[in-house]
């Protein structure tokens, strides 16, 4: 098969998306750590559960709403666990089937962090883009998570992160 | 301070950029990891230095390159020393100030890996935008990277990765 090589408007847009995604999520990261002593990933799981009824979600469901591996999940909440934003309920044979329940003091790490990290969101990317260019970003970015997921949630790819790795029992 | 929260439709835009960069890189991690046993991190590097007159770079022009910290580099740069695919030279008192060199090894890595990297990136992303949104990525993301790197190169703020940690005698 000949390889469909990118054009030069291909090029530069995808120099463009590494360059902006690695420094978004350098800044992103980098207030995170300094506020609230946690990476980007766990300020959205913890902003996940705020947002789910009850503030509790299985951790499959957790999974497929953070777009990351339930391995890495597990890890992710066995740390939030030791600081106390996170309780684990049920199935305690296997943490991936469990369910994660954000706590009081979760919340309240929450609440305590948002106003920063949205004022770096903010100054990082919305302050630098037109109302249009919201909408772009959207249309873009929803474009590429349905092309990877599959259009059709009935046939969601294998091999999307949250599918890897399903042999828990409780899953 | 009263923190401007996101709007409704910045906060579409947001978790959709959140998710669609999450699986976007996953995707792409996934496919040079299975066909050439490396991240994603470290092919860009190699392709940077394939770019470069003589397929040479300071480590410090190629941190920049890369939006990554030096000490980062560093790291990726020993591996890829130790597989054969880079040799470094000069300053060997300091590996941050040396300059990272592709070899033919690394050169024929990266033309082994190249088409199937092309493909997913392809298939991934540019398969799912209309030329008029591969435009809009590029200025979007061009937008972001200015707001982050300053928009005077004179004015580069300290805190961009690759200036980081800058102790080194010979950067």
């Amino acid at each position: 098969m000949t390889t469909r090589w990118l054009t030069p408007e291909e090029q530069r847009a995808w120099r463009a998306y590494i360059a902006a995604s690695l420094l978004l999520e350098d800044a992103i990261d980098r207030q995170l750590q300094q506020e609230a002593g946690m990476p980007h990933l766990y300020y959205t799981i913890l902003a996940n559960l705020s947002d789910a009824p009850d503030r509790r979600l299985r951790m499959t469901d957790l999974a497929e709403r953070t777009k990351i591996t339930r391995s890495r999940l597990t890890y992710a909440v066995t740390r939030l666990e030791k600081d106390g934003s996170v309780r684990r309920e049920g199935c305690r044979s296997d943490k991936r089937g469990s369910t994660a329940v954000l706590t009081e003091e979760g919340m309240a790490v929450l609440e305590r962090t948002a106003p920063g990290h949205v004022e770096t969101v903010r100054a990082s990317l919305f302050d630098r883009l037109t109302p249009e260019q919201v909408t772009q970003l959207e249309e873009i970015c929803t474009g590429i998570t349905r092309g990877l997921e599959g259009d059709d949630p009935q046939t969601t790819p294998d091999d999307v992160p949250w599918r890897r790795r399903s042999s828990s029992p409780c899953a």
